[in-house]
């Protein structure tokens, strides 16, 4: 077998073996293939697509290019819940306890803020003490006495994924769904789990602007789920807004644990209900969605999810204290409000612009060496078809630095637009997978 | 500027300016772009394509990657042959002094032999001392007083090509057309040619077996020469079979040198009337074709063109006696008559089949370490059209080595089709841009 001979089968637009994709990907892993030949090779993906039988033998390569989670020792059905990013989007803050708490164990491997979307990674550090690098080991010591555990991605975790996508960021080659949907399912199944949710974004927010492009997303990883024999659903939400009322690293951690006590607003609310649900119908906590979603407000009502939610918080070295006083958060010295120059209907938000606009007052990264300012967000004061008269707030700015201020300020200014009639209502949840 | 986005503007189909191409182009040959990146963009290239003008300032940026040969010291003007090769394809030796016995200078700089085609630095290496390598004043030197150089390209004429190639040669992005129209022109321009005559062959031993990809090839290779400034013409002729009676490096030049004689094969000597017409006519030594041809046919009878051969044999320091006297040139040890089973008309034959049989009796190279007996090729007992009884010979192998001839032997037969009824017949030169 030759590199050069898969490549120009798959620029033909052949359909490659198994063999084939193994043959380039380990041995890519192993450096015996050369990163010029992986490139031409992922570009002609590009344009030729992987059908499903292919892209799942990828994934699976992938998969297990590196150390695969053997949970085996910890009783129970594992369910994980991935989202595939937006702005102010804290869920597997209140998923990973709230279903721990209701009995299905949730082994969540989360990633940091990329571009103008957050990273559960980077809200969990601003929890003082917060450690996300758990060893093997007590990775799964940890399911098995909280039931919880977020941590990050370590090295040999799906080596085959951090190689390809460093090469595909440079190559011009990270929009390709088959890439997509393997990278994402690879660390996924990685993880150990029988059972998946997946919160597929779509609006000015998302990756995937529009709903088909969603639901194309969405469809293929649940095909593929289901090909490596995992349970999985796929929700499609809306990402026209960002999530919620706080936006930035500590300011979500503040309104997660506003959920798990039972308040917070309400499209968070909503979207944490319904994702748990699913999560404990995959973990076979729940015969339906209705039980489902009557077991996860107990799990609220009943504090018990705000209790593992201190447990996973104190095994991973963090201040649990957090959920009672969230001064322990780091506070940002400024706050400042962006009011309304006219009157109007809140009609549309960019959202992505508003995500790197916080990256620029700190809150996230703006290139890889950025160092996060965990107090840095907004507040949004008012939400999509809200109507707001000249001088009233938009949102609040929190900062601690004056120039990034004016540096974010106008940039979040320009991306609302009002309008005289309110816009039409949108779903939450636009299908369901 | 970054190449990760300039390789996004071709993936999504946009043009590139001249700036983009320059800056891809000369920081790949300084090292500062990795091979990765340009393997990328060279399948983003293969299923983009380029515009006329993309085309263009690849090219010009490709030439200016090295030495360009400066001939303003050479008086007269200077025209050049090229062809998309084939097998038994053998003109440049004849044109080469017919043409500069006329009057116009022939900077020839040719290639090896590449797969099933033959190369004219190998033909020529089998005159004993022939030396295809000059320094550039020689070349300039050799132009001024003899009015023809048969050379090959070295390391520092279009640097850019050969790292380019080799790039493509692994990562199955040889097959572009703008990306071959780029490698062929660059290399031409670079000889400091006022004229450029294209033969793009086509047929079952061409790279293009088709006469409409062969047209579209030789349009491009046209547009690409005039944009830049060079007067260009293209034939596109039929090789659908060997060109002549003979192939083999040493048979080839022995077949030559009839050719400058007076006499030859049909198709071979009408194809250098014709090329060389048309190279008199760009290196304006006649006003037009049929006033060219006389010139030609000139050239031969009054025997200058066969003095120019020795002249030329003489300063690249080969045996000059060999025009007289054949035996100087390498001769097989064996021939053996392969003779036809059945009786019938020679309806086709796979020329590209024959071209890789002929390289496994030792006329070619199977592999870049293949050393190529000079002496090893086949004589065309019957051309495509000729009746040929059974039992008669259709072609005679010339070989050192019965190893060799078996393995050759069966290929070559199997590459003869022959049918009850003849052929239509072909023409030699099917159209002219």
């Amino acid at each position: 077998m030759r590199a050069v001979d898969i490549i120009r089968k798959k620029r033909d637009g052949g359909e490659l073996s198994r063999e084939e994709i193994a043959y380039l990907i380990s041995n890519y892993c192993q450096n015996k293939i050369p990163d010029y030949q992986i490139s031409a090779f992922l570009m002609a993906v590009f344009f030729r697509g992987l059908t499903d039988s292919e892209t799942a033998a990828l994934t699976r390569e992938m998969e297990f290019s590196g150390m695969v989670f053997d949970l085996g020792s910890v009783s129970g059905r594992k369910v994980d819940k991935h989202s595939t990013g937006g702005v102010g989007d804290k869920t597997s803050l209140v998923i990973a306890p709230a279903v721990a708490a209701a009995g299905v164990i949730v082994p969540m491997i989360s990633g940091r803020g990329l571009g103008h979307t957050g990273g559960t990674l980077d809200k969990l550090e601003s929890i003082p003490g917060f450690n996300v690098r758990l060893s093997a080991d007590r990775f799964r010591e940890m399911l098995s006495s909280v039931g919880a555990a977020l941590i990050g991605q370590t090295e040999d975790i799906v080596p085959a994924d951090r190689k390809l996508y460093a090469l595909r960021d440079v190559t011009s080659t990270v929009e390709s769904l088959p890439l997509i949907v393997a990278s994402i399912m690879s660390k996924k199944l990685a993880e150990g789990i029988d059972g998946l949710v997946l919160d597929v974004k779509t609006g000015s927010g998302a990756f995937m602007k529009t709903q088909p492009e969603a639901e194309q997303l969405a469809r293929a990883l649940v095909a593929i789920g289901k090909a490596c024999g995992k349970k999985t659903t796929a929700l499609i939400t809306d990402m026209n807004q960002p999530l919620g009322r706080l936006v930035g690293n500590s300011l979500e951690v503040k309104e997660c644990i506003d959920v798990l006590k039972g308040g917070g607003p309400a499209d968070l609310t909503a979207l944490c209900e319904e994702l748990s649900a699913h999560c404990l119908v995959l973990g076979e906590a729940a015969a339906g969605l209705e039980e489902a979603r009557e077991l996860y407000r107990k799990s609220i009502s009943s504090g018990k999810a705000l209790e593992k939610f201190r447990e996973i918080i104190r095994f991973q070295g963090g201040n649990p204290s957090v959920v009672e006083d969230e001064s322990i958060l780091p506070q940002a010295r400024h706050q400042k409000i962006l009011r309304s120059r006219s009157a109007g209907f809140l009609a549309s938000m960019d959202t992505q612009a508003i995500g790197l606009a916080l990256c620029a007052l700190g809150a996230g990264r703006e290139n890889v060496d950025s160092v996060i300012d965990p107090a840095a967000g907004m507040r949004l004061d008012r939400k999509l078809g809200d109507f707001v008269e000249a001088g009233e707030p938009l949102c609040t700015l929190y900062y601690n630095e004056e120039d990034r201020f004016r540096e974010a300020a106008p940039r979040i200014e320009a991306a609302y637009a009002l309008a005289a009639d309110p816009p039409p209502r949108r779903e939450l949840i636009l299908a369901v997978l």
